[in-house]
């Protein structure tokens, strides 16, 4: 088998690479570990960027979620037992985030591959990547029981952060924080609770009330990450969430809760991001703390700047963009990365703070929540910093 | 003896307390272990937020300062070799900060403190504090030889970190950081190298160009806090600077070392800051590492409040802005904490980072120096935040 890419990975940042490239008259096919049902089934996020929501709309796979998703102007932080309104759409003049979960998004952009004739191999295993320091780098996998050869111009490696990509690149550096806090996620059949996200610092531990639909909603709470989910009776999930997020007059609906998991975290950063004919996007990359909802948001801007090199390679035979694709993507990925380190760290309870650090914690959500200007840089890295690639390409096209 | 109010400490809090007190018609007596050559000749901070040049100058002691100082309009940000200026005169609507250094404000006071016929009793020894809990709390002291006693309505503890007042509140919390990082600070005879401060983080450590007079300026590198200060030739101190601010065609200008000496650094925050008729203020409650300049500011905001309570007491026998005294002038306090922290974290190199924590801080760099939202919070902290004071008093007058 040939094509023009090969891509590991049926993720947000595969599939839309696959999409973006299809738009520019560029061939590529899929491999994906796990089976259509389970990456259309599995909860992640659901906070979509502005610059994601217009790229969705502009590739024409945004209609579903301009129907079924809601567009938020603005969150809520809470802490001392008072909540205060961020109106992220004032501070951005007229920027808005769009809740609408991550598997969704998987779903519309599937459909709009399989549908355009594009072929994505699910369920393949035993992935390998040859020759990616050559033209002709290859992929080999199995898939119904046979054993399989792509042949590609080049490989995106969008196959997540246990994905084999990653490992080809020698000489990388990987840049990592562990944090010591877990979230306890829940999927709960209750009413909305707030029209908008709700991040609280509590005294207990942190805790974030989001929405999924009229009926089903999303809500965290920090935990240890070595906890063990069987600790956590649905009585004590709500006890803990209520303790955490209620405020004098707010009560919080409960209600059957239907999911619940903990899930550690943490952030990492591979430098550099490409080796040959290689290119790695997304969760293979880099991986951020769940705190600045990020994560979609950077495979999406990755692939943007990864498929417009490959574009320019195809089109005039230039490597310009393509070489400088690490450097570009990193600057913005590293922005990211501060702002989801600093929600983190700002919004969890560290309990082995000193009360020095735990006042300069206080401070800081006091000082963000009195000045214009820190309530606008909190926003525009919320609602999504611009790509600055656009310069970039503009230089060298 | 006998007056309204008995301060420990001829330092700015404890100099502007007595002048603003005597503006409001109350009598005061200052106490000063150092003789004053000494408290007049102590080479300290020189960078004065817009609010304090604004109270010099309301209060008629700014005169000299207007005539001798130097309104800076911003700062530069260095980082991996470049030179970002920060224009904190447009960003803030028009607010600077004045280039004066500590001891010639200090010469400033204390001159118009004696003209006004105020008593200073400078190099008094064996301080302590008596009856706090009364309604005539007194100041015991030596001086020429002789044992005095200082009968008061109130005792302001405006006597540094090391003074006897703070020891006299009870159960106070004490909130502390002590950072891996000293500064050398060198006074030369060379030329002024730059127009405006020169912040630098370099790999091999944080350095800051400033200004003193035309002929001599005042310049610093981060070194070990246990270095001493006789490991450092003047050859060395040089290379060093010059490698940690120089860049592509521009020179740092050396000369002759007048005097060099190397300083630790801490974050210290007391609460509350009084007891009974005891109010502290300024390095006696809380201390700021000295990259954010606030320490001068924040004496002259704490004892902006202090003075204001008491008038009210003497006019109109309230003690509500007293009783509140504390909490007003700690928000301030965090804020300017969290800032001085914030710098200081921002700029030093600290050489236990992990290779993520470094990329954090450079991205810290890199996304502030790009953001006018951020180069507006930096610049609103750097010149000033507003008094809140202002509106917890007129709730309460």
């Amino acid at each position: 088998m040939k094509t023009q890419v090969g891509i590991i990975g049926a993720g947000p940042a595969g599939l839309m690479l696959s999409h973006l490239l299809h738009l520019g008259g560029i061939e590529s096919v899929i491999l994906e570990n796990r089976s259509r049902e389970e990456i259309e089934g599995t909860i992640r996020a659901g906070v979509l960027e502005q610059g994601t929501v217009d790229l969705l709309n502009a590739t024409g796979v945004g209609e579903r979620m301009m129907r079924e998703g809601h567009t938020h102007h603005g969150i809520e932080l809470q802490y001392n037992g008072i909540r205060h309104r961020v109106n992220m759409h004032e501070l951005t003049e007229g920027k808005s985030v769009m809740v609408y979960p991550q598997h969704e998004v998987i779903k519309d952009l599937v459909a709009e591959r399989l549908g355009a004739g594009s072929k994505i191999y699910f369920s393949v295993s035993d992935v390998t990547l040859h020759d990616i320091e050559t033209e002709s780098p290859k992929i080999r996998f199995k898939h119904d029981g046979g054993e399989e050869e792509l042949v590609c111009d080049f490989i995106a490696g969008c196959d997540g952060f246990h994905g084999p990509s990653r490992k080809m690149i020698p000489n990388r550096t990987e840049n990592q924080k562990i944090y010591p806090f877990g979230w306890l996620g829940i999927l709960a059949e209750t009413p909305i609770a707030n029209p908008e996200l709700i991040y609280s610092n509590h005294e207990r531990g942190f805790a974030l009330i989001s929405q999924r639909t009229p009926e089903i909603q999303r809500h965290y709470i920090q935990v240890d990450p070595n906890d063990d989910i069987a600790n956590w009776s649905d009585d004590r999930i709500w006890t803990e969430l209520k303790a955490r997020v209620e405020t004098d007059g707010w009560t919080l609906p409960d209600g059957p809760i239907i999911q619940k998991n903990i899930v550690s975290m943490r952030s990492f950063v591979c430098e550099p991001m490409q080796h040959g004919r290689l290119f790695i996007a997304g969760d293979a990359a880099h991986i951020v703390p769940p705190t600045g909802a990020k994560g979609l948001n950077l495979a999406m801007s990755d692939v943007q700047v990864l498929s417009k090199g490959i574009e320019m390679f195809f089109k005039s035979g230039s490597n310009d963009l393509l070489e400088s694709y690490s450097e570009i993507v990193l600057r913005r990925i590293w922005k990211a990365q501060r702002f989801s380190w600093w929600m983190t760290t700002m919004l969890h309870r560290d309990f082995s703070h000193t009360s020095f650090e735990r006042g300069i914690q206080i401070s800081e959500l006091d000082y963000v929540t009195s000045s214009r200007a820190a309530l606008t840089s909190l926003s525009e890295n919320y609602v999504g910093l611009p790509l600055e690639w656009e310069s970039a390409k503009a230089l060298q096209v």
